[in-house]
């Protein structure tokens, strides 16, 4: 374990997907906070464009992209540029584990971010993290592998840093129940009926979060609150059954704990991804941010309504794949990006992104997850059902 | 400074004010954690009927009446019981410190509580905190001697102890603004012309919290806010331009603190003060409470509105008695008790309340509040003053 240094002192981060959402709006914070966050390393997919611009501002000593190509063009444009860079699986394992490295920002899309993710916390790196599919289709390897190593779990979602904040000083045992809050996403008020016609237009026009694609689809889905539900019951050790979401338009309270004694304790503030992500970078220090106070008169009021699981299924299937265990969360988050996928190249309608994750955790029969193997042959089994399924109804 | 049990061990604890409101609540709470909080000692001002009554139940060695012709009564009444009886001043004084209390619950009314409760700090006991005077008149005389004897000052208001709750694990010197909320009283909506005319009846029928006849009343002109305002200051540190007011019709979110980074942690819960005086009482344990969970979806929507100084001019008045400082919130706090008494006897309409105070507060020269006696003598001045204007307008 790669101690933190002490409040106050430089902290030095590798950034795993850093020209992502989540990562570009990291570097914002970085930016703002130079002296005091210092880049060690950088990690893409495949954006040269981006990651060159990056490399030029933040000058960090070593960088990769996943693609090989795409590294290959990287390599030159960076000539003269005093910094190693690296390309593939290996490339980003290297990113993840460096050895200056004080905390690693696990942002990659999708599974990808898997397997580096689990490197750096057993390289004993302090983890702030952003993607999903490390806890939901591995939670329990993650998460036994950051106990064991001592490292933090630091999380990036609004909700969930929400949750790590209420719990700040408290003692784990003595939660009752988890809300999670959502925002309803773009179709809250839609009718069942005219639901499969959504368009990927008005998917893809979320109310109040700046987002990626693929996570704007998961908000209108509430997949999104699904998987977050899962991470939950990863991060904060609570079962499906002490897990709620609770429908919240306003995106102001980001979540709530419910203690034994009948306390709540609930995290606000406007909806700006820049705030959690710096909370989980400077951990346990605050510092003043970029985001604007809230102001709760000028709000004026906060609603809480019960999601509608008729109306998006989705949400009952992140449950329903929590309770099954094993492997089943990792078969529902493959199933759905390949159906998000396929609902982006107009390949599905919307409510087939839910009828095709059911069909496929229907065939899938969950075993326990003891290694990484387990987690990507399911996620890759889950895949290819999910893509047959879509391509019988496309023939 | 006697160190609290260990987490799950049994808690020792005196009560000071224990036939008033919040001191019945905590002997419901002592009941229902019995084997977990012991009555060691038990004091009131001269209510003998119903301190019979809980010295038969709750068994504690040491008893004491403020007043010394009720405690004689009393002796009478519990002759046969184990129990010591005291009297007076002194006897107030040895229950607040009684050897073997851990913590010593201060709740009497009014200034009384003042003297034994700064005893009970000197001498080394926790104080959970519930008698407003003590902070208002002699905050920097209680919180230095906390200080000084490392105990706990635990607030039991539901709003302080919400800001408590929302601080725990953090960095008070993180700390942007506080927020306290309040439910507006029973005239929030009432015109300025009309609110002269309030009668008494009016003013007692508080919308939701179960309470005394001078807390309610001071709910109802706000002083209570501006009160809580000059206790937060004390217990919390911040300024009186850190310091905010917020209407919050429902009484569900009880306060809230914002941070340097621009998040913000509310505390939560159904309005009953139960829930507030156990976590004092346990501070930090969290354990099963008597209250009904709070259900978000059920309550729907939380308001939130500035608060009408122009209406409501004692919260003005609390936040210029902060900023004047010194003996001014002594004397703030000592001219609103009697202009109360005087609504209360209907010597006094509803707007000669901050009448009386601004008139008693203009004629005070703030002086340095170095020891108890300096507290005391503004008490009493303003006291004599405030009854001079309203004998003067009632000839």
């Amino acid at each position: 374990m790669t101690p933190l240094p002490p409040v106050g002192e430089p902290r030095d981060l590798a950034l795993l997907g850093s020209t992502g959402s989540i990562g570009v709006q990291a570097l914002e914070v970085v930016r703002q906070l130079a002296g005091r966050l210092r880049i060690v390393g950088l990690a893409a997919h495949s954006n040269v464009e981006l990651l060159t611009a990056q490399i030029a501002e933040f000058r960090p000593p070593f960088a990769a992209l996943l693609d090989e190509r795409a590294a290959a063009e990287l390599r030159g444009r960076c000539a003269g540029i005093p910094c190693e860079i690296m390309s593939g699986v290996e490339g980003l394992e290297r990113i993840a584990t460096l050895e200056s490295a004080h905390l690693v920002l696990g942002a990659m899309l999708g599974s990808a971010g898997l397997p580096p993710t689990l490197a750096a916390i057993r390289a004993g790196k302090h983890i702030a993290l952003a993607n999903k599919e490390t806890l939901v289709a591995a939670g329990n390897l993650v998460t036994c592998a950051a106990r064991q190593h001592g490292v933090y779990l630091l999380p990036v979602d609004s909700e969930h840093s929400a949750l790590f904040q209420c719990l700040v000083g408290e003692d784990r045992g003595a939660i009752r129940k988890l809300t999670l809050t959502a925002s309803g996403g773009p179709f809250v008020d839609r009718s069942a009926k005219t639901l499969a016609a959504v368009t990927r237009a008005e998917a893809l026009a979320h109310p109040t979060w700046r987002m990626g694609n693929k996570i704007t689809i998961d908000s209108a889905t509430l997949m999104n609150k699904g998987l977050e539900v899962i991470e939950a019951h990863w991060l904060f050790g609570c079962g499906a059954d002490a897990i709620e979401v609770v429908i919240h338009r306003q995106s102001i309270v980001h979540s709530l704990v419910e203690f034994l004694d009948g306390s709540v304790k609930a995290q606000l503030g406007i909806p700006d991804m820049r705030l959690p992500i710096q909370y989980a970078l400077l951990f346990p220090e605050r510092l003043p941010g970029p985001a604007p106070p809230l102001d709760l008169v000028a709000a004026g009021r906060l609603t809480f309504e019960a999601p509608d699981v008729g109306r998006f299924p989705c949400l009952r299937l992140a449950f329903e794949a929590l309770q099954a265990g094993g492997t089943a969360p990792a078969v529902l988050n493959a199933a759905n990006e390949v159906a998000v996928d396929a609902f982006l190249r107009d390949q599905l309608d919307f409510m087939g992104i839910p009828r095709t994750i059911e069909r496929t955790l229907e065939r899938h029969t969950p075993t326990a997850v003891v290694d990484l193997t387990v987690v990507l042959a399911a996620d890759a089994w889950a895949r290819a059902t999910a893509r047959e399924f879509i391509e019988s109804d496309n023939p």
